[in-house]
């Protein structure tokens, strides 16, 4: 059985939830494949149709959701209820992207003197397991960005649940399972089971073709490796940690310390700071007393939520503990817990570029929780080499004052390093609040994902389950219909 | 050293080339790493105009190329020749992809109500290793497919080069690197390796970010495991094996068995069956006497010519012979080997669907070379069920009588169930012979290559060494051009 505690009281929250046998997860799995037809043969507008369907139903349960989801996460309700309107306007999203039609990247050919005629298109790959995260119960979960890029695409979709939220899953899945059925999906496009065997067993399954993860390194590198040795491998996207660097330059520090460090604060411990996107390392110039003691200011004023599960908050005290005994690191400023068992204190540390450097890879570890690393540097001509040496991230941030040309021209080339090892470059912002629009990249190179090439967030989530076909010298009456659409053009020009 | 051989004669061919030392591997990937950041910072006019003077080198030095690789390969002038065309056409093609700029897949996301200005485009994702095949000795070789895209993206690329024609590598490389420098490609941005360690230290280092692969599943496989285990993983391209099916429909094998058999024949045998897209299945009807003796006839008046290697040579031997001794299969026709010690005899077998079912997965494995399975059905509608059994393949082929409509019936349900087995649907023609143009997809799913989405030949070849990066409310003027350019534009509807 799965339990879900209320992270406030460290006490059970309402029923457990019974594992999903082996027998159901083979039933669940064949039924997805034999779904993998069907689903996908629908039209473009009905499928847009049946994602809207799902949306509206969990808007009009949207209270409902907030309310057993907030006795198993303590995220509170107005945090539950975006996050609610976010993951059904991320369902309405993929309806526009189906409308759009400009995912089937159609490119055309035409047959010429001894070169046949091409037509390509992309088709749904298959059945996708989607791994629901812990930290986003609606936006990374059952019905998140996961299942609704995967079902706009055309593949069905078998959810393995969370532990940490069980029942708010169980309620979203009979939500989304009721509304595809009525919007007239076929049986077995939609499923969620429960528990990690049943997880692990579902990824093996001949009927899977391929797999999304949201969540630690670890968990995420052992799902990948289950996937590269199946009998037939499957692609797997996976979003693992990330530390999320941001460089406050020296003009920028000194015409605002005051709101860099209220942004900085905020951003480190929205969430009770578990979010991928946390700003886990600080470079700020060194001896620029203002901004230091206006970074202590803000992050004392702080208070750590409850954290999501006994065993986040034991591993983010383990993590603050290494930090704290790492060697020239030195505290800088804590906040407070709110009550209960597993209310995190937030906590930042200060070291120099130098030491910084020398206790890479360590100190640049994850830390998912409220902690950050502030990083002292005497010239931003120092911070490219360093930079260098952390692993991919999915953001990092620049902070300047537009009217210095020195941080502007540091900027640039700050930018230009981040452009090779992050995902999304941030300009004046801090990193958390991924938006969910066409041009989003969620994503970023090893480890902060292990397929570099796409994003888990906007509209070309989408991308991850479809693969090309091409037809060669086909009569256009058995082409598919986007292709016969498109059979007079040669739309090369928008092509590659 | 790395001895090359006259397939002709099995006696060595010219002077062996040297492997290179674990320190020239290091010293190479290294300059590659410095030029991951100029090259790609070379303007994409620039970067075509280097990728036209490596063709137009190669094209001036085709004589001496063919005659060398002819002497390594015994591939004939006339193909290498036509080699050597494909080769330069495949580099102009990708300064046509350059000029386009379609490929950058630029994305922009305007500022709105709480929500930042994004701008999304793909990056050349760092330094390719590339591992050239053995049987196209230009096309999939040191200056072939994997090496133009990825120097049009920007990539640094270092060839490991085939052990069956190394004095062709070199003297390909020689020339490839002259002309990038004539070009003004920074030092480091090409360069070859010899040799199979060569080949491994060059994919475990760290600066190279992503390698392409065409060749043997058993190769394949050893590399992208290299590559899955890498303390930073990075994306492996591998082009595996295929047998791509063709099925015979009953109005095409009653109007044109003539045709077809000869088709068959020419495909089965082109350059001693050494291609991945040799047809290894051919699916006829039962009781269509005539078609088999067109076959019968066909093949037996086949050549088969040298093989590129002892290896391939005693490899395709023995799969002859398994096939030989499989139950339930009978020879149906042979064609007789050209001299030579290394010389293939094209040979063909039969059987019934049953059985052929009954012996998979043995039955449908690729056997490298002019070996033939002729799978005789008695009705169409028992086809899918059998395809649905076979692992991915590049291609599918299907031959219908455009006047007949139980044959058109049944194409477009067979077209249906290879859409989702295969790369590429062929209809009435045969697989060899991939066509170089924009909508290309030489792919396949799994074990036809390992990243189902991606394809080796073609322009949407240069995906595989791009990945996203947006920016997130950034000040134009720190904006690479390409996304200066789009600044105004929200470019979403051209984008998923």
């Amino acid at each position: 059985m799965i339990q879900g505690y209320d992270p406030r009281t460290g006490k059970p929250a309402g029923d457990p939830v019974a594992e999903t046998t082996d027998d159901a997860v083979d039933r669940i799995a064949l039924a997805a494949a034999a779904a993998a037809g069907p689903w996908p043969g629908i039209s473009r507008a009905d499928r847009a149709r049946a994602l809207a369907a799902v949306a509206d139903a969990l808007d009009a349960r949207a209270a409902d959701l907030v309310e057993v989801a907030d006795t198993e996460t303590a995220l509170g309700v107005p945090r539950l209820t975006g996050e609610v309107a976010r993951t059904t306007g991320q369902l309405r999203l993929f309806g526009e992207v189906l409308a759009d039609g400009g995912y089937l990247d159609v490119i055309v050919s035409p047959a010429g003197e001894g070169v046949p005629g091409l037509s390509r298109i992309k088709r749904a790959i298959g059945p996708v397991a989607v791994f629901a995260a812990s930290n986003f119960p609606f936006a990374f979960s059952v019905a998140g960005g996961d299942t609704a890029s995967a079902l706009a695409a055309g593949c069905p979709v078998v959810v393995k649940a969370h532990e940490g939220h069980p029942r708010t899953s169980v309620l979203t899945g009979q939500i989304v399972a009721d509304a595809l059925a009525g919007a007239g999906a076929p049986a077995g496009t939609f499923a969620v089971v429960h528990g990690v065997p049943a997880g692990i067993r579902l990824l093996r399954h001949p009927a899977i073709s391929a797999a999304g993860f949201t969540g630690s390194t670890r968990g995420g590198l052992a799902l990948a490796r289950i996937c590269a040795e199946r009998p037939v491998p499957i692609p797997f996207f996976g979003e693992l940690g990330s530390v999320n660097p941001v460089i406050i330059l020296p003009g920028a520090a000194a015409a605002r310390p005051a709101a860099i460090a209220a942004g900085y604060a905020a951003s480190l411990t929205l969430g009770a700071g578990q979010f991928c996107t946390n700003p886990g390392l600080l470079f700020i110039p060194d001896g620029d007393d203002d901004l230091q003691a206006a970074i202590a200011e803000a992050v004392s004023a702080t208070v750590g939520g409850p954290m999501l599960s006994e065993r986040i908050h034991d591993s983010y005290q383990e993590a603050v503990a290494d930090l704290a005994d790492s060697a020239s690191v030195e505290p800088l400023a804590a906040g407070r817990p709110r009550e209960g068992p597993w209310a995190a204190t937030p906590q930042v540390f200060r070291t120099g570029l130098a030491d910084f450097a020398a206790g890479l890879p360590a100190l640049a570890q994850e830390r998912f929780g409220p902690a950050g690393l502030v990083i002292t540097y005497q010239s931003a001509d120092d911070l490219p080499a360093v930079l260098a040496e952390l692993g991919g991230n999915l953001t990092g941030g620049i902070h300047a004052d537009e009217g210095s040309s020195g941080d502007m021209s540091a900027a640039g080339q700050l930018a230009a390093v981040f452009a090779r090892a992050v995902g999304r470059v941030i300009f004046n912002g801090w990193p958390t609040g991924v938006a969910v629009t066409w041009a989003q990249h969620h994503g970023g190179p090893w480890p902060a994902t292990t397929a570099p090439g796409y994003t888990s967030v906007g509209a070309t989530a989408i991308r991850r389950w479809l693969i090309p076909v091409v037809y060669q010298d086909f009569p256009p009456a058995l082409l598919p219909q986007a292709l016969r659409d498109a059979g007079g053009q040669a739309a090369q020009g928008a092509a590659s």
